[in-house]
Order: C-alpha cells, then sequence, then structure tokens
C-alpha cells in the first residue's frame, strides 16, 4: 500500500509520502515515491506514485529518458503543468495495456493501475497540483479542495478537511501532511517509513530547496508523534462535555 | 452507509451512531441504528447496526418477538453477553440466507449481509463488547484494543487510536466517539444524524440513564465541530516544525 499526498496553499505547495511497498505481507519493501524534475529557473516538478510498482516504475524512467534524449514530447518542452499530466496519463495509460492477465494464483488479482499526484511550476505561471487516474484523465486541485492524495487516503483526511486552506503558512502545511501520514501509519501497517517531505516555496523554480527525507525512528517523528497525542487528548479533555445532555431524551 | 462505534474503559461503555441510510444516492432515509435491550436490575444490552436494512430489522425484531414470547432462547435466558452474540450471529446468518440474488438490474450488487456490535452487563459480571460479523462469528475488544467500529470506519479511527485507553473518563469517550463520528460525517455524505449516544455506567444495569439523540444542526453539535476546528489548528501550530530539517538531505 501507499499513501501520497499534496497541498496547495498560497505559499506553494507541500509534499509528503511514504516510501514502503508489498505485494503480499511477505514481501515488504521500500521504494521512493517522490521523484524531482527540474530545469534550473525554469521549471519544478515533483511526481508522486500509487499502485503497480513496475508501472509506476517504467512511467518514471520514460519521464528521464524522454528528458534525456529529448524525443518527441518531453518534460522540458511542456507550456504548462497540465500538458505533463496528459503526458504522464498517456505513458502510464498504455505502459497498463503492455500486461495483460496471465494464468498463475494471482491472475484474479493482477492489477497493473498506477494512480499520480503532479505538481510545479512552468515559468511565470502559478504552480498548479493534478491527480492523474490509472486511465489518464486527471483533476486539479482547487480552493475548495486544496489537497490531493492517492492510496490509502481515508485515516488522513478528516485532519486535512479541518485544518487546510490557502492562507496557511508552510510550517502548518508540512506539520498538517505529516500527522496525516502519521495517523494513516498507525492504522495500516502497509503505510510506512521513510517518509519524504517536500515544500515547494512558490516562484522557486527550485524542488530542492526544502527537502528532507526521515527514517523509521527519526527523533523528529517521535517527538512530533508523542506531542501530537498529548495535544489532542488535552484537547479533547477541554471541548465541552455533552453530560448535561445525556438523560435528556431517555 | 453508517458509521457506528462502541468503546470499552473502567467505567462502563460508551456507544454513538450515525441514523443515515442509502440505497442509492437518491434514496437515503434516517433510521436509528442503536437498539436497547434491558431487564430491570438483571440485564441491559445496547446493540448497534450496519448493513443491510432489511436483515437488520428483521434481526432486531425477532430478538424483540422471542423475548416478549419466552419462545426458545432469548436475551432473558442468555448466561453471558457472548451467549447472546451468538443467538444474534445465528440470526443473522439465517435472514441472510432466506434472500439469494434473483434478476433485475441490482442482481450484481444485491448484499444481505449485516455486521453487528453488541455491549452491555449481565448480573455482576463485567461489561462485555462484541463485534459480530456477517457469517455470525465475533470478536471481543481487549484491552489492546479497546473499541470496537462497524460501517465506514477508516475517517474516525486515528483518533480513537490516539486517545482511548482504560483509564478515561466517560466525558472523554464520549467526546471522542461523536468527533470521530463528526470526522466520517464530514468526509462521507452517506454518514448523517441524527447521532445517537449512550453511556453505560458499569453495573448500573440501565441503558437509558444517560443517553441523547441529537439532531442535525444541534448547538452542541456545531459548538464542538467549532471548538475543535480551532483547538487543533493551534495544536498543529504549536508543535515543533520541520523547517530546521528541511534542506537537510537535498
Amino acid at each position: 500500500m501507499t499513501y501520497c499526498l499534496a497541498i496547495q496553499f498560497n505559499a506553494g505547495l507541500v509534499f509528503c509520502s511514504d516510501s514502503r511497498t508489498n505485494a503480499g505481507p511477505d514481501q515488504v519493501s521500500s521504494y521512493r515515491k517522490m521523484h524531482k524534475f527540474s530545469i534550473e529557473n525554469d521549471r519544478a516538478l515533483v511526481l508522486l506514485t500509487s499502485g503497480n510498482l513496475a508501472t509506476s516504475q517504467a512511467v518514471v524512467s520514460q519521464l528521464g529518458r524522454d528528458l534525456r534524449d529529448k524525443s518527441g514530447f518531453n518534460i522540458a518542452q511542456a507550456r504548462d503543468v497540465s500538458e505533463i499530466a496528459d503526458y504522464i496519463g498517456e505513458l502510464s495509460a498504455s505502459e497498463q495495456q503492455k500486461y495483460s492477465k496471465v494464468g498463475g494464483p494471482d491472475a484474479e488479482t493482477f492489477d497493473a493501475t498506477s494512480t499520480f499526484i503532479l505538481g510545479g511550476q512552468i515559468g511565470a505561471a502559478k504552480s498548479e497540483l493534478y491527480l492523474i487516474y490509472p486511465e489518464g484523465n486527471h483533476i486539479t486541485a482547487s480552493e475548495e479542495h486544496p489537497f490531493l492524495q492517492i492510496g490509502e487516503t481515508k485515516y488522513g483526511k478528516p485532519i486535512l478537511d479541518r485544518i487546510i486552506g490557502p492562507e496557511i503558512s508552510p510550517d502548518t502545511a508540512m506539520t498538517c501532511a505529516i500527522l496525516s501520514l502519521d495517523s494513516t501509519m498507525r492504522s495500516n501497517a502497509t503505510v510506512g517509513p521513510p517518509i519524504e517531505c517536500l515544500f515547494y516555496r512558490e516562484h522557486s523554480l527550485n524542488p530542492d530547496e526544502n527537502y528532507c527525507r526521515l527514517e523509521e525512528g527519526h527523533p523528529y517523528l517521535i517527538e512530533i508523534r508523542q506531542d501530537w497525542d498529548r495535544s489532542i487528548l488535552s484537547a479533547v479533555e477541554r471541548l465541552p462535555s455533552l453530560s448535561t445532555l445525556l438523560g435528556d431524551a431517555k
């Protein structure tokens, strides 16, 4: 399983991803799901991947090869981020179609689909954020829906619903993304560290400026989890109690 | 859809359920999913239902009829709560087997299964809490897993994971249950009010002592939601920031 998310707000974009992949409980490995592409002072793009690992890897490799070989369409040629989302959608759909079900014990459950989040900025245009479906079509984030998630999305959604808005600070967005990931890791053992965190500062055109990778047991992860548990327990205890109402409607 | 949960802790049991049912987006209704059975000073039981509404209603009716008619096995005869869990499991499984797929547009998606949470206390024994699967088998809550959920369980799980333990107060348990439901209602439109809330006080043998029903727009629901949004935003803002680490591992 996987959990990746991205947040769009006035100051830029925040990306956060786990690194666990599993093909059954006895085939658990660690793979990066955050990929950066950039051309200095011109464009910066971040791609998050979920779903079939072979499909995701094939798409990421092809993006790199096309850019290196300047062959046909590539990231350097796109006029806006949505063109790159189209291009990734096409690569992903055609990659999935190459492999059809064969016989064997896993034939029934074979699933080559991958889902992607693409965010970034080209030139002077505003940064953009897209979720690319396995079919190749995509949706964008909006002011009413300022974050996108892929993989195991439910556990980590409530905190985003309650906090994320266009005016939040980069620190709040990043903390909230990490808490969203932490909630998910706690509830689903197939989502796990290392966690990759990236803040893309609007108009920096540089995806490497604010990036870090937190290994399992990193002091920051331990600290934020303990602090958060204490904070929300005391916040719950301070909320108005239902006691006065209980018994009202026997 | 449905979301119901129950929490077991030293002071007793907390139950919380939504009331929305839907069979497609244009068939949304409101039905109680919390059912109380009691014999004064002898036993008190609370049943939460999810899944196929016809199956749930048939099981609840049969429980009532068997108790009224003193026919065969009934709630009054059980020596412990697990016996009642067995009995509900049998009623539920046999009810589901009555109806098989017929033709028509919904044949493929027909699903008669129901899942239940049963909690309560008989005589001087400790209170018990069970989750009854559609097949009729059941699991109990434990000190390591002090809450049970049915229906749309993921959105509301993280707050329970972080807060619930044996020593919490009834107020904290109830507030936490309502927040768990509120998070779910916000993320899934097929979970909705009225919300039913019940605190069963250990050894009271009375399920009606602490009960209330909160309609949509109830001032308490509005107040707790606003307070909570403010509390967790300020809690997130007080957490240590990742800023100092970002850039460490470019």
